[in-house]
């Protein structure tokens, strides 16, 4: 068997063929009891989605050196006209980032993306993911960006121990603080400087400038706080993130997956062996504006997205992209009443939900918000999408799982009394007025937690009991003793 | 790149070779900023697994004709040798069914698996599911397998009916029919034959005998009723299902997809244009007795299960393994009071929760008791498992997504003061005594519920809208107006 | 027996007497089993409520006409005497409504009265409640007040249907409609007072203002809408409310009881056989804010609220109160992140809330939004308050179900890094920043709400089977079939 | 103001008697704006209870020393002919225990009172619970009741501690053990006779018989273990119950108010200073048979129960009466599937439920099953009944809140493919086949439970705050956090 064999296997993922599967199938003896025919799939793109963005920022980038994209380079020129097709998708983004002028950009975002190509990148993800759970990755740390609220005081005295340890442990480390801390009383960075004069020139301050725009300087972000400033770092780095590896300075979190105490030990074992990551799905969510504005009263959000008409009609424009670590809310904001939002998966309406809003969770977000409103706890290996509604005021909803490879639009329809407003894990509120709506569809650029060494088969029920007070050797109390 | 380069990208499920990755990351310059380290994997069996059941019914089947092990067999000497690994799982059960003993068998029960092996046959049937579902099968059918309630007259009647009109169409159909019908009155078998000669030998009665022994003989399933009756089938046909063509006599249901108004049209065009098929995740379930009867009052099954004891202490034995399509409750039963019931995912003691049961759901199986029990509903395409507490009494228990990758246990401690009671689909209650337990993973034998070709891709969303009540075009009442 | 031991036995309830119970029990012979003591009751008044408001309207009223206070008015002299002490709350509320100049008014707000008082209203309000629940009342109605929503031309229409119609009906009647209708194109005053002369100087015409200061105007007002419009009729008699009668232009309501269609039916049987009402609690919920603005790290809401502090620290100072019917909310607003909420029985700290919010709903109100965050539904008969965390972010937190005697306290803790608002019946929302809370007890001024004479005992019930699709004769379709 | 006008302010139900309230409403001047009319009232009693019970224990009772029944007794000849008419349920009851052949006694049952005889029987205790909860009682102690688990050897040595504390602090005291222990080897009855001549006489033991025949003999019960000892206590004595004063040897618990350790203190202060008794509802639930045996497929539960046939026709034979304090779970049973339940309150049929069961809870039970349920936490003063299915198999329940004079009816309807179990504080499941239901209404017989005297008010915020692990100053841990 050849090659192209191989590859047809695999060819529901190719871009250029027509047909979905394995030819050969047709080719076999009719004294079989089947025979398979191949169906055009769905090939068209969503409605309403045509409009490209320009109000994305451009990111220049030359070249990444993001370990998950470098692990597909270093196979260059060799691996890839052979790599599976489910990593077409990481491949075509690899192409986005040497693009000069990141004029192929808007076309890559993944709510652009046919059914098929999303799936595939999907499905390229989790295979990284899985694979990436299984090995250890040792990095020639270089560049360390550290990340805490620049606003508290303990937080700031924590970042310039960590920083003065880095600092004095190898020469070669160069270490990243948040640029307000430049002229911060509490990190005194002259005072710092002062201390050791090899230091010069290894202190540098970050932008988010910096990190939209040059993420690839980052070997490694080490976090400080709890598991919102680890949705910070998702939030800065809204394309490619390098590991994160998170302290926590209270009790452990989700994503906060070390104690401050004894970061010098985590850090050292974590430079000498190297790291295990897991790699975490993220979404990327668009605010697509309605263009309609002729006041028109047929106007109806269902036929615009899902209904027959010409696809020249560009009925919505993009306003915004945010990749998102934990969940996407749609709710009433601050009005005091419902929302009314019409929710389409893939090129189904599914339903009108009348609630206080919906909240659309990733895996790693599900025991946050998606928790408080009634979802349930998911395992961050699934590979699916959690919609709940945020107190429904119907009987007819309940939490739902949808894989991962969906496109999920939730939007206000036109007859709306009031906006709705979108959040992006907890941040960022925008106002949808009626015939607004979000996509949400899995990202392109995961974010990728450092898990304990030696904990990492554990770490998901660890971080559970945690959360449910589950205690394995002792029972819960009961709310009543029976008999 | 050669093959072998090829091969190794999904080596982690290459049973040959003890590494898991792929190795030209270990080759890569070292000037890259990462190197892979591949990690032991967790390759121990789980404890008090390891008791050969003997209880298990023989199924000396000497091949299957089954279209899902056709598809794989039709590509013979040719596709296996470069069968991407994933389908390994499936290709081992091939090997199964083709022994002519069965002494293979008890070694491949799931439970048995490890860690690694059960991911790689998930897995397997999640790419098989993928592709069928993209696939119009053109069945060669002989052998229609009738299913219905025969205690229902007048299901009984429609079972007479739908017989009739298959022998009458095609001189090549056997039509079977349940063997409690042959001397029905009803069904009049021997009136039946007496209509036409051309019958004669081609109206024959089916056993469960027949059905657990020789799965293969039926090329297709046409259930008649309700829901219940596809897990009726799914009850019958405990290995290798048939593809299960579900006709409602009332309102469509989860797995009842076709009107039985109709059911000429519906045949006709499947038998001639093919058929589409859904492949579902079935959980295969095994009750493991304690053996320790010496009173020993520090007996702990926690310890036990997870514990670090000799591995050849057989602590439990198999009685009784169960393919199941919804779900395994287990419960108070009979009991008034709650039951204690400890839970365990691979080799991690969980917790213990003190409710009415727990419910081990399937994504088909959310809609049912899941979605009573206060779980989520799930796209049957997600490759988890839902776990969810029936009235639990703790404030310490959520409804929890896993993936269908892990081997759970659930299991009464020692010092329950009661009984707990498994069912199986809601089926066959069994006692758990104090000690005892149930394992529960995916099975190999997934359940192939024909599709309704025309509505394939909507098909969930239109079950989904039937069961909570979703008109896309018209709003939901609200519980109350605002304004 | 005379009428002082009557009076004994519910001594409880008497403000001029310390003890409380009959006298008689410890009169009684030592030979008993039992010997009774009085204890003496905790009648302290709430602290950081001290401060008079001076920013309620002042309403001047001379003299209720309100059925409610007639049927206490009209046994002046007579059987107020002898009135069993229960009535003794309404009795006051009928002196202070007799007071010229209100300067009383402040003074018996619910929040200020001692728990006695206030359980000894909400006693009196619940026996007032079942006495009017058995009788019919007949009305010699003149003066009838129309709402309905103004800015809906389809209801302004219908209201200028029923104006018509009550003008022609009866000479004596004088219709009330909302000013803004003064000059509407649709309504048409002047086309209607020409129509017949008779109608000239009976088609007036009411403001917010009147409906605030002169509630005792109306016999009866007629509401035209949904449940919002009953909601809106209660935001407009703060105080007393007059006989609400409620048409529904739609499905009926919770609130609203009548189909439009044949109101002239409805309104000649309501005004000849009389009408029978259902008296719905309200609550009476005030903002108190902080006044310790000296930036006081050691400032605590719970020290504050419960402490021992000393009683002439003034710490808050109201800031508006509102009588609302079905709840009031105190939540996230418009900040994207969850509320910190202290919750306050009483005397008790209850706990501290992290939420999205709190619902605390009249048993009216329990259809509404608290059904919608997790909350029972609850007979409006029911002497309760339920109070349903909304997205509680903690295991910690079920719907509880409180006395209607109880005075709820839910406050921003000072050191809360975000306001939360408070809306009542979803209007108004209010912002409460850190140190301020709200106060909620039993309103003195129920909701009077006209039922149909013929299903007042099923009313409930067929409210209910409405919005939860119950149906006596047929069953519901459940989510499976199981055998 | 004469007699006969005071009966007409209550004439709603009555008959002959009974006078409650004043009808000089209807003497008013018809210039007043409205006329009391009275309406007469349902007074039909509910259809298919009218089989007199022959089931239930004689109960020959002379005279009750129970002091909720003294302490109407005490005002013997004065008080009672003008006592508030609240009071007359618990007259009657009076009346009956004195009745010297119990003949009066199945007249007598809840189930039989009229629908205004329910209402007043619930209204009086819940007076009775009031004033109780604001004195404190004296008691004249001599017969003490122990109660423990008679299996638990740690218990029967606490049993033994108290026994012989008592008997030796004061002479005068009895001390009643259960008979079970008169030779029990750990208990020791003859030591501890023989450890002081004075205990002779003094220790007795006390059968089931005793308990339900002279429940009057028992000064007060001390019972020692956790909750399920006090719902022991309730079991016990089906009728009058004397005072429970409960023990806890573990953490507190809802019904165990008292901690064992210091029993000495707590007993000395109790017996001294007297005890304060918190009055909680019991339902009386009966089974009712069908008597309908033909085998006509037209029967029908709902129309057997609300329908318009004839009286005469006696549907159903009540078979055993259970006074419950905690919950009536009419369930699945053994049964895998779910049951069909008919719900109906007073003469309307509510719905028709699917579930694995419902639970109609006291607000004591509330915190018990209701709340694993789903059901709302309830103040035990609240005067309602919780409705709550337990696994609902359709969207169209919620948890329900009704009030405690309901009659409610749940049954097995005759064309249910499965029986249905009923189970009574999680005792005595018992099998209700088709054309079975069960009757739930307040019980003439509440449970005295005995309050810490000092913490009495905040008595059950300390309960609920340990269940759900309330803290007061220190907050819970947030699922997430925010920023």
């Amino acid at each position: 068997m050849d090659d192209a064999h191989t590859a047809n296997i695999h060819s529901e993922s190719d871009g250029d063929s027509g047909d979905h599967g394995d030819t050969n199938a047709s080719d076999s003896d009719a004294q079989q009891a089947l025979e398979v025919v191949f169906q055009p799939e769905n090939i068209h793109r969503r409605k309403s989605s045509l409009v490209p963005s320009n109000t994305r920022p451009q990111n220049n980038r030359k070249r990444t050196n993001c370990f998950v994209h470098s692990f597909l380079d270093e196979n260059n020129g060799e691996y890839l006209p052979n790599h599976n097709a489910s990593y077409e998708g990481l491949a075509q983004e690899r192409k986005v980032d040497k693009d000069p002028d990141g004029a192929l950009d808007a076309g890559h975002q993944s709510r652009l993306l046919t059914k098929k190509q999303i799936s595939d990148m999907a499905f390229g993800i989790r295979e990284l993911a899985k694979r990436l759970a299984h090995i250890r990755l040792k990095m020639n740390v270089q560049h360390v960006f550290l990340l805490a609220k620049a606003h508290d005081a303990t937080l700031i005295a924590n970042t310039r121990e960590v920083a003065h340890w880095l600092l004095t442990r190898d020469q070669h480390y160069k270490v990243y603080v948040e640029d307000t801390l430049e002229h911060n009383r509490v990190f005194d960075a002259e005072g710092l400087l002062a201390s050791n004069h090899s230091f010069e020139g290894r202190l540098k301050f970050w932008t988010n400038k910096l990190c939209a725009e040059k993420p690839q300087t980052f070997d490694i972000v080490l976090a400080l706080g709890g598991d919102g400033t680890v949705l910070y770092a998702s939030w800065l780095f809204q394309r490619v993130v390098p590991p994160v590896l998170a302290f926590s300075l209270g009790s452990l979190g989700f994503l906060t997956k070390f104690d401050y105490d004894g970061f010098q030990n985590t850090l050292s074992r974590a430079f000498k062996e190297g790291i295990t990551v897991s790699l975490r799905l993220r979404f990327e969510a668009t605010v697509m504006r309605s263009q309609v504005h002729n006041g028109d009263s047929a106007r109806d959000l269902v036929e615009q997205l899902i209904g027959e008409e010409s696809e020249d009609n560009h009925t919505h424009k993009p306003d915004g992209t945010h990749n998102i670590l934990n969940e996407v809310v749609v709710d009433r904001g601050p009005n005091p009443t419902m929302s009314t939002i019409e929710l389409f998966g893939d090129d189904e309406h599914f339903t009108t939900i009348q609630a206080d809003g919906i909240c659309v969770s990733t895996p790693t977000g599900s025991t946050a918000y998606n928790l408080a409103a009634g979802g349930s706890l998911c395992h961050p290996d699934n590979p699916v999408v959690l919609v709940t509604a945020i107190c429904a005021h119907t009987l007819s909803f309940r939490p739902i799982i949808l894989p991962d490879t969906i496109v999920l639009r939730a939007g206000v329809p036109y007859d709306a009394r009031t906006s709705s407003w979108a959040s992006f894990d907890g941040r960022e509120r925008v106002e949808l007025r009626p015939g607004d709506y979000v996509t949400i569809s899995a990202s392109r650029f995961p974010f990728p937690s450092v898990l304990p060494l030696d904990r990492k088969s554990k770490d998901w029920v660890d971080s559970i009991s945690r959360t449910l007070n589950w205690n394995s050797r002792q029972r819960q109390k009961s709310f009543k003793e029976w008999n």
